[in-house]
């Protein structure tokens, strides 16, 4: 079994940064805080499905808000054991493992830490493959299984416990919620067993992130080190010329423009575009990295004059499917685009 | 005992009115309800602390939002019920009685009709001996019971529980909530047994609002009635020349002016002043009733041209002690009056 170390959370962590698709957070605060709780800690197992008992509950954990806002309102450090408490008080048994329910950007790294934290192992999988901005944008919910509780822990201590009738008003209350109290929290929803999860899920998502990373750090020739390892197109190389941004009702929107290729952003790189022509959407993966070193970009580091990479390819074949599509497709931001 | 009966209703519900200040809902649609529910499920035995033993478990019950929306958007009437499940399963046992938060208004009179529906009785006490807008002007947070778990019910089928780390937060989470769901809900806090509620509410307030109610009903000369019933001051007698209002952020704010007085309005009456001069300021209760028939005209019922007599009287004495005054007087509503 791999046991994941102080080692592992840098090259995880640009693995993330790459699947965040310019979501997700900043990584810079998530890697020093993810190393200390592994130093402090000890290693974390990785298990894959088949290491858990069918019955085996398992905690998806992430961060709920907007990224801009992440990177200044730190967390306490004590919003997982909350809600560890509130989710075992609540099912009347103990968790087994965390899952991150999201790869991309710091909500893939800090599960890491926080499974070190509270003593369990981490999953190999997540709820996306990627980064997406909203609750029930996950393959669980392709799945058709029930988000159940919503467990919610913010900075200051508050733990809400929520059961609502759908993932739309999972996501509305939690979003709530979470703008109440400064636009960052830490949530649970998701709460199921290993036999629920077995096709409900991305599984081998934490592999793949550090696969990405440790082929990043390692190449001479990074972008194209890159687009080999993602099987990525590369849409442009240029200069940023104009950064569009406000944070508003929890999330991050506006538009990127690099060279001649404009894109969409909420909290996530939504849509690349050349002359009104669509490159690349959703749930394509678009993701802005460093021309020459290839380390991603995010959304909320974006500056004008950077020289950058804007690279895409295909997401998870969960969200191809027609549920997929509905939950997380274009259409899900708004979007009405001609079939391609 | 006493119990409460269909006939009850409409008496209870003017009195409530009269103690609303302008707040806590219009009570018409109220009225219909709780008299259906009382006609269905039977009279609802009125008890006092004394009736209940030390250990009893008991149930404050309130509606959340504005009163403008309350008007339109009704309660889909399962959520008390939605409410004692979540309580009773946090607490591990049953609840013993329902107690209204707020006295005022429609809040006063729909916790007999959810008292009916649940088959418990209703205590003859609430949390204000008024209306008051934020959940955290209650008599139990001046005399220091922990607000304990929230749990907050929307008309959609949601249920939120809150442990939240003050009273402050509690009302910010729950509003937020409130808001999200289209500013109504239902809820319970200060979830409290009878022995810590002793000396933490207002007791009386369900035998004084009907008391009230009958005196009005009953009188030949309603507006002098009542002055003498409450122990009032008539602050004015006239024209309803401008009303100015807004629903914004879950509350309902805005001036009214009757003659040459002024009231300052949020969700309640909260000021009256002569020529810039404060005759009146909560924690006193401010209410404007018909001039002729003597019925109190809620806040978002008070149109140009009514004529109106305007009323004031002193609250429970609770609110004028220090942390009474701290937490729901003139200063807790932004005012900064010099002292009388």
């Amino acid at each position: 079994m791999r046991r994941l170390t102080e080692d592992d959370v840098r090259p995880l962590a640009l693995g993330c940064a790459v699947l965040s698709t310019g979501g997700g957070g900043g990584i810079e605060p998530e890697i020093l805080a993810t190393a200390r709780a592994l130093r402090e800690h000890g290693p974390v197992p990785l298990l894959t499905l088949d290491d858990l008992d069918p019955d085996a509950l398992i905690l998806p954990l992430s961060s709920i808000g907007a990224p801009t806002v992440a990177d200044e309102l730190l967390a306490s450090g004590d919003e997982p054991a909350a809600i560890r408490r509130a989710v075992e008080a609540r099912y009347g048994r103990p968790v087994t493992a965390v899952m991150p329910t999201e790869i991309g950007g710091a909500n893939g790294v800090a599960p890491l830490g926080w499974a070190a934290g509270l003593g369990l192992p981490l999953l190999d999988a997540d709820g996306m493959g990627r980064a997406y901005p909203e609750l029930q944008m996950v393959a669980m919910h392709v799945a058709e299984i029930p988000p159940s509780v919503v467990v919610l822990a913010d900075v200051v201590g508050n733990v809400a416990t929520l059961d609502t009738v759908d993932p739309g008003w999972a996501e509305q209350w939690a979003r709530a919620l979470c703008v109440a109290s400064g636009s960052a929290a830490v949530l649970a929803d998701y709460v199921m067993t290993a036999g629920q999860a077995a096709g409900g899920v991305v599984t081998g998502s934490v592999s793949r992130a550090l696969a990405i990373g440790h082929r990043l750090a390692g190449a001479t020739d990074p972008v194209p080190a890159l687009l080999a390892e993602l099987g990525a197109d590369l849409l442009v190389t240029g200069k940023v010329t104009a950064v569009e941004r406000q944070t508003a009702g929890g999330f991050v929107r506006g538009t990127v423009t690099v060279g001649d290729v404009v894109i969409d952003v909420q909290n996530e790189n939504l849509i690349a575009r050349r002359d009104g022509v669509v490159l690349a959407a959703v749930p394509d993966l678009i993701t802005v990295v460093d021309a020459d070193s290839g380390v991603p970009i995010a959304t909320e580091a974006l500056r004008y004059g950077q020289r950058v990479s804007v690279l895409a390819w295909p997401g998870d074949p969960i969200w191809r499917t027609p549920r997929g599509l509905a939950i997380a497709g274009p259409a899900a931001f708004g979007y009405h685009l001609e079939p391609a």
